[in-house]
C-alpha cells in the first residue's frame, strides 16, 4: 500500500508528522511526503488542517494527527500496530488519547505562550506533565511497551509527545531519577528504534541509557530522590547490561574481575568478567589487532586479574549467551600476583578462586578470597536480599527498627552461655603479668528459693525500697566493679528483654542485631556470632504472633523467589545446593502452616513410636524434642512447615506466659522442613505476679530484671515476640548445608581468623 | 433543572444508571426516574439504547451511559463535576474513557460469559483489571481524587466500575494488598460518599476502612505481597486514624498507654491515648453512662496505664484537635501500679513518666521506661527512618549489605581501644579462683622495623612458605590459645577491612553494625557501643567517594523531612530541641558541600588566627584538626557542610592512599554544623607494595593483616569508602545533644544497665 502525506513545511517537520512517519515505517507501509500551502491541503480534503492523507486509491483524509496515524497504523498488513484483538485495541486507543490529553495540549499550550508564559503556567503544567510521567512509568512497570508485548501506535504517540516535552525541558531523559526509570528504559528502546530514528534523530539515547538503572525496577516506589545526584559508576554493572536491551550497539565501559581468560592463537582473548552484581559473567572478546592494551591483558595472570573493558555491547553469535562486548580498549588494573599465577599461594596453595572446584571447607580457610567464588557470592546476594525484605516487611507493617544493646549485663535468659567483655586483660594482648581484682569480703548468702519468695511477697506489697538486685561478694570471684563498665559485662544472647521495653511503649518494634553463644559447638547449624530477628508486638497474643511469623517466612521466600531468581537457579543446579530448591520454597508459600500443640504432637509421636517407627529418644509428655522428632512431623506426617504450641512450662523461659492448665505455656516454635526449628516465639507473661512467681520457680532473682518487672507494673499489656536466626533462615533460602557458608566470616570455637 | 431518566427495569439497576444518579445526587441535580420496555425508550430518543434522559425543556439524548452522565453533570449549577478549567477537563474525560475500556468492557465481557467463561478467559480479565488497578493505585500515591482535589465524574465513573469488578471478584476492596493501599482508600472515600450510597449500598466500605494502611504509603512500591495475610491488628493504629479522614463517624478500636487523664465531676473521663505510632495522642471521652467500664477506667492510676478502646471517631468540638473517640467500651488493660501511682516507685521515685518534664539525665536511668516520652519516642521514630533510608539508599543504587564480624581478632586498625572477648573468666560472674593460662616459653625477640623490612622483601619475592604472622609468645603474658576462639577476641572498631574483602568482589557493599571503644570518655559524642555504616565502593577514587557521602547524607535529611514531618516540628518546638532546625537541614539540602583540602584548610585558618580569631590551638599544617577548628570551617567561614580532603599522613591510617606528592593521603572528612565531622573516608592504598611500606612505617607487621594485603596480590583494584556514625546522624537530624539519648540502652564507661 503507498500513501502520501501532504503538509505545509512546518506541518511536515512538526512531531504530529513524525508519529504518522514512525507509524508507517514500523508497518512498513510506504508513505510519501508531499508540501504544499495550507490552501492546496483544504483543496485535497475539506477537513484537512495542514496535513492530509492521501490513498493510492485517491481517498484523501483530513483530521488530527493522531487519527492519520491510526490510518496508516490500519493499512499496515499483518501487523500489530493497533493492538491485537479488542480489548488491546481499547487500550491503544486510550494511550493515543492521553498522549494528545496529558502531554501535546499541554506542551504546545507552553510552546504557543514561548517567553511570554508566565511562571505560575509553566510550573502547573510542569506538574501536570510530571504526574503524568509518574503514571507511565507505574504502568511500565511489568511490561516493556505500552500495550501487549509488541510496539503499537500508543508507544509512538506517547514517545513523540514525550520527546517534545523533553525538548521542552519537561522532563530529563537522561535524568537519575527513580521515578523515572522504566519510563527511560521504555523510551530510549522506542526512540532509539529504526522506525523511529528514520524520522527523527533519537533525543540523547545514549546518555538515557548509560544512565538508566536496572536495579531494584520492581522495587522503586516514589521515595524521595537526591536531587542532583553526584556519584555516578564510571562502568555499568553487568547486571544492568544484561537486563536492558538498549545497551546491544552501544559502547559501554564495564568493569570486574577474570573468571576464566582463554586465549587463542596470540591473537584472540576471551575474558569472561564477573563483578559480583550478579551470577552470570559478561564474555570478552580482545583481538590483537583492534583493542588497545591487548598485550598487557595477555599477561593478566588470567583467572582472578581485575580488568575495565570497553567497547561495543553485541549480540552475541555464539551459543548460550545472549550478548558479548568487543573489547576497543583494555586496561588492566590488577594482574593476579605479578601476572604468574604460581609467583604467589595462598594458604599453601596456587591462587585458589578458579575454575577448578574447591570444597566449601577448604574455601572457610580463605574467607577474604570467597565472595569471589559463585556459591559465596550468590549466597551473600541471596543473604543481602533477605535482610531488605526483613527491613521492608517491618517497615511497611508499620513497626520501628530498635537496636537492643550487644553488651549486656543481665545473665538472667538462659538462651545460652555467655562471653565476657572486659578491660580487665589489658587492651593489647601481649601485656604482661594480668592481674584480675577479686574479692576478698566474707561471703554473702546466696539466697534461697524460700528466701526469694519471701521477698517476692515483700515486692509484691509493693513496700521494699529499691526493687534493684543487692551487690553479691563472693570472696575469690572476680571484683567486677573494677572492670569497665562496672559490673560484669557479656555479649548478648538475645535483643528480646531489651526490646520489650520498647514494644510496651511504641507498639510495633523489632531487633536485628548479632547474638552469640560460647558454646563448644561444632555443628553445620551452630555459630558463636549470628544474627538474629526480633520482632515484638503489644496487644497482641500467642495466635497473633504466629499469624506475623508465618506472613514473614512467607513474605522472606516470596521476595527471593521474585527478586533472586537466578541465584535460586544456580544453587538448584550447583552441587553444593539442592535439587528441587525452589518447588520446596513453593510448598512453603502455598501451604497454610500446620499448626497444633505439643501435647497433641507427642500423641502422634508416640503413637508412630507405637507402629515401629525407630526413633532415638522414646516420645513422651514432657521432654524437648529432639530434631528427629521435629523432623518427622515437619517431613513425613505434615510435609510442609509446623507451628507446635503450649510447651511444658518446665523446658521453656521464664517469661512465657503460663496457660490456664498451669502446666505449659503460650509458646511457639515453627519448623520447617530440611532446618528444623526455624523460630521460636511465646506470648509474654505480662502478669506481674504470675512473672514473679515463675522468675522464682526457675530459680531466678526477680531484682536481676527489676526493670523487666517494672514493665508489668505501669501499663501492662498483653504482648508477644519470637525470634529467627537469620543464618538459618539463608540456609533454608539457599539449599545450603552449612551454616559457615552463608556469613561473611564464621566465628565457632577456635575460630576467629579475618 | 430537573430531569428524567427513563430506562428498562434492568437498565435502572445497571452500573451505567447508577453513575448517572450520583453525578446527579453530586451535583444537585434533581433527577427523576421513569420505567418502560425498550420500544417506549426508543421512541423518545431514537438514537437511545435502553436509558434516555429526557430535559425539563423536552429534549431527548441516548447514548452511552458516560455520555448521559456527562450531560447530568454538565446540568449541575456552580459544579467542578466535569473539572475545573480545560487541562482538568481533558484528564476527567479520559480516566472516564479509562473506566470503560479498561475495567466496563473487560467485566461486561466476563458477566456476559457467565459460567461458560474459560478458565483462560477469567485470566486474561483478572490480569487486565489487575494492572489497570496498579495504574490507578499509582496515580492515587499523591492525591485524593482522580483529578484535581475535588470529587469528578471520572471518580464517579470508575468507583462504579470497580464496584462492579469487585462483585466479580476481580479485586477486593476489603484486602490488605499493598499493591491496591491507595485505591482501596480512595475506593472507600467515594464509595462511603453520600451522594454514592444513594444511588447503591457501599462496597464493604468498614471492612475495607479497617483493615486499610496509612503508613508507608508514599513508599509503597509494588513489592511481593502476601497473599492471605494472616495478621491484623485488632486496633487501628492511632497514625492511621489521623491519616484517614474515613474513620470519621466509624467505630474503631485503638490501644494504647494513657498520657493524661482527667476527670471531670466524676461523670466524665478525658484520656490522651498514645501508642508510639506517631507523636500526637488521641483524645478519647468516656461517659459514665455511656461507657462499659467507665468504674475501672476511673481507678487505672492514670498516666502510663493501659486501655484498649473502643468507640465512635467523631469530629472534635474542641479546640486544637482535628478528632475525638467518643467511648463506648473502655477495657483497662495494666494499671499503673494497683491503680495508685503512688503505690510503687522506680529508681526511687514515683512512676515517673508523666506530664511533668523530667531532665533527659534522669530519663537515662529509667531508659527501659523513656521510650513512653514524647523525646525518646519521637528519636526513636527519627532512628527507625534513619535506619530504613540507610537500607533504602543502599539497595536502591545496587549495594549489597554484609554483615562483617563483631568479634575480631585484628589488632591494626588504630581505630581505637579495643574489649577482649574471652571466656576464661568463666561463664559465670560469680566464678571463683578464675586462673589465666600464662606463657612461660622464653621470649621470642619482637621484630625490629630492619627484621620487618627484610622480610616484606622476601615477600614482595612472593617466596616465603605462609604469609601468615608466627605466633609470639611472651613469657608472663595470657596464652590465649586457651581461649574460646584459640587467639584473643576483640569487640570491633569497624568493619571496614572486612568489608573490603568483599568490595574486592562484589563491587558495591556496605556494612551497619555496631561498633566499640574501650574508651573512658563521658562526652556528649562518644559511646563506648554505637553504630556505623561503613559503604565500600570498587573501581572508585576519592571523588567518587565524596560524591557518595554526599548524594547519602543529603538522602537521609530530604527523607528525614518528607517522612519524619511531625516529629521534626516536635523536635524544634521542643526544650530539649533545636530553634530553626528545617531550616538547618534544608541549607543543607540545598547546597553543594564545600570541598577544599587540608591544606588549604590550614592556610585560612592561619589567617584567620594571624587576624585575631581566638583558638586554643594554634593552626598549623601537620596537627589533627581540633573540634574548633572544624566548627569555625563549618559554622563560621562556609556555613554549609564542608569536606576537608588530604591530610597529612603521619595522622591517617596505614591503608588510605599515599597521594603523589608522598606527605598526603586521599582522605576525606566530612564536617557538618552542630556536630563537627560526621563522616570520614579515604581512597584505600590498593599497591601492594606501597601499603606493605606504609604498613612497617606505621610500625605494623603486614603479616598480622596477611589476607587484607592479599587483596591488592590477586586482582587489585582502586577502591574506597567511608564511615558514618550513626548516632551523629540522628543527632544531626533531630537536634538533640546528647548521644546517650538517641540509642536506646546507651553503653560508657561504667554503665550498662538494662
Amino acid at each position: 500500500m503507498v500513501a502520501t502525506l501532504t503538509g505545509t513545511p512546518e506541518a511536515l517537520k512538526s512531531s504530529g508528522a513524525q508519529k504518522i512517519f514512525a507509524a508507517a515505517k514500523c508497518g512498513s507501509v510506504s508513505l510519501a511526503q508531499k508540501s504544499a500551502s495550507a490552501d492546496d491541503i483544504k483543496s485535497i480534503c475539506a477537513t484537512a488542517d495542514d496535513l492530509a492523507l492521501t490513498l493510492d486509491n485517491g481517498a484523501s483524509f483530513g483530521g488530527s494527527s493522531s487519527f492519520l496515524m491510526k490510518l496508516v497504523a490500519s493499512l499496515a498488513p499483518a501487523s500489530s500496530l493497533l493492538g491485537n484483538g479488542d480489548k488491546d485495541a481499547a487500550h491503544v486507543d486510550s494511550w493515543v488519547t492521553y498522549a494528545t490529553t496529558n502531554f501535546e495540549v499541554v506542551v504546545n499550550a507552553l510552546k504557543a505562550s514561548a517567553g511570554k508564559g508566565e511562571a505560575s503556567l509553566v510550573d502547573s503544567v510542569k506538574k501536570d506533565v510530571d504526574y503524568s510521567i509518574s503514571v507511565l512509568n507505574c504502568h511500565l512497570i511489568p511490561t516493556g511497551y505500552m500495550v501487549g508485548d509488541k510496539v503499537t501506535i500508543a508507544d509512538i504517540a506517547l514517545a513523540v509527545a514525550l520527546q517534545s516535552a523533553a525538548e521542552e525541558k519537561l522532563w530529563d531523559p537522561a535524568s537519575d531519577d527513580e521515578k523515572t526509570v522504566n519510563i527511560r528504559k521504555w523510551f530510549s528502546t522506542i526512540t532509539s528504534a529504526d522506525f523511529f530514528t528514520a524520522a527523527d534523530a533519537p533525543v540523547a539515547a545514549e546518555t538515557s541509557v548509560a544512565t538508566s538503572s536496572a536495579e531494584g525496577v520492581t522495587f522503586n516506589g516514589v521515595a524521595p530522590a537526591v536531587k542532583n545526584k553526584l556519584y555516578k559508576r564510571n562502568r555499568i554493572r553487568i547486571k544492568e547490561v544484561f537486563a536492558n536491551p538498549a545497551y546491544i550497539g552501544q559502547e559501554i565501559t564495564v568493569a570486574g574481575w577474570t573468571r576464566t581468560l582463554r586465549k587463542a592463537g596470540g591473537k584472540l582473548l576471551f575474558i569472561e568478567l564477573n563483578d559480583g552484581s550478579c551470577g552470570t559473567s559478561i564474555q570478552c572478546t580482545c583481538e590483537a589487532s583492534e583493542t588497545e592494551g591487548f598485550e598487557d591483558a595477555k599477561k593478566s595472570g588470567g583467572t582472578g586479574s581485575s580488568f575495565q573493558l570497553t567497547g561495543t555491547l553485541i549480540e552475541s553469535p555464539a551459543d548460550g549467551q545472549a550478548v558479548e562486548l568487543k573489547v576497543r580498549v583494555a586496561k588492566l588494573l590488577g594482574a593476579v600476583y605479578g601476572g604468574d599465577p604460581k609467583g604467589e599461594t595462598v594458604g599453601g596453595m596456587l591462587y585458589p578462586v578458579s575454575k577448578k572446584a574447591h570444597t566449601l571447607e577448604f574455601m572457610r580457610e580463605i574467607a577474604h578470597l570467597r565472595p569471589r567464588t559463585s556459591v559465596h557470592a550468590a549466597a551473600m546476594r541471596v543473604r543481602h536480599a533477605m535482610a531488605y525484605a526483613t527491613h521492608k516487611f517491618f517497615h511497611d507493617n508499620g513497626f520501628l527498627y530498635i537496636h537492643t544493646p550487644i553488651v549486656t549485663c543481665a545473665d538472667c535468659e538462659g538462651a545460652g552461655e555467655q562471653f565476657a567483655v572486659t578491660t580487665m586483660l589489658g587492651t593489647d594482648p601481649h601485656t604482661k603479668d594480668v592481674t584480675l581484682p577479686v574479692y576478698e569480703e566474707p561471703e554473702k548468702k546466696e539466697l534461697s528459693k524460700k528466701e526469694l519468695k519471701r521477698l517476692a511477697k515483700k515486692n509484691a506489697k509493693g513496700k521494699q525500697e529499691s526493687n534493684k538486685p543487692e551487690e553479691v561478694k563472693i570472696p575469690g570471684a572476680v571484683d567486677y566493679t573494677k572492670d569497665f563498665f562496672g559490673r560484669r559485662g557479656n555479649l548478648t544472647v538475645s535483643g528480646q528483654l531489651n526490646v520489650e521495653t520498647h514494644a510496651c511503649a511504641l507498639s510495633d518494634v523489632y531487633t536485628f542485631g548479632p547474638t552469640f553463644r560460647a558454646e563448644n559447638s561444632h555443628t553445620a547449624r551452630h555459630l558463636s556470632e549470628f544474627w538474629m530477628i526480633e520482632p515484638e508486638i503489644a496487644f497482641a497474643d500467642l495466635e497473633d504472633d504466629i499469624n506475623l511469623a508465618e506472613d514473614y517466612l512467607k513474605y522472606c521466600v516470596e521476595y527471593a523467589l521474585e527478586m533472586c531468581a537466578e541465584d535460586l537457579e544456580f544453587f538448584e543446579n550447583s552441587p553444593h545446593g539442592e535439587k528441587g530448591l525452589r518447588d520446596r520454597l513453593k510448598n512453603v508459600l502455598e501451604n497454610p502452616f500446620k499448626r497444633l500443640t505439643y501435647t497433641e504432637a507427642i500423641e502422634i509421636l508416640e503413637k508412630a513410636y507405637a507402629d515401629g517407627v525407630e526413633f532415638e529418644v522414646k516420645p513422651e509428655w514432657g521432654i524437648d524434642l529432639p530434631s528427629e522428632h521435629e523432623r518427622y512431623l515437619c517431613e513425613n506426617v505434615f510435609k510442609k512447615p509446623v507451628v507446635l504450641t503450649n510447651y511444658p512450662k518446665e523446658i521453656k523461659a521464664f517469661y512465657m506466659k503460663l496457660d490456664e492448665d498451669g502446666k505449659t505455656v503460650s509458646a511457639a516454635d515453627i519448623l520447617v522442613p530440611k532446618i528444623g526449628e526455624i523460630i521460636g516465639g511465646s506470648q509474654r507473661e505480662h502478669r506481674k505476679e504470675v512473672l514473679v512467681e515463675r522468675c522464682i520457680e526457675m530459680g531466678l532473682d526477680p531484682k536481676a530484671v527489676w526493670w523487666y518487672v517494672d514493665l508489668r507494673k505501669f501499663g501492662t499489656v498483653p504482648h508477644a515476640g519470637f525470634g529467627l536466626g537469620f543464618e538459618r533462615l539463608i540456609l533454608f533460602i539457599t539449599g545450603l548445608d552449612n551454616i559457615r557458608d552463608v556469613i561473611p566470616f564464621p566465628r565457632w570455637a577456635g575460630n576467629a581468623e579475618f
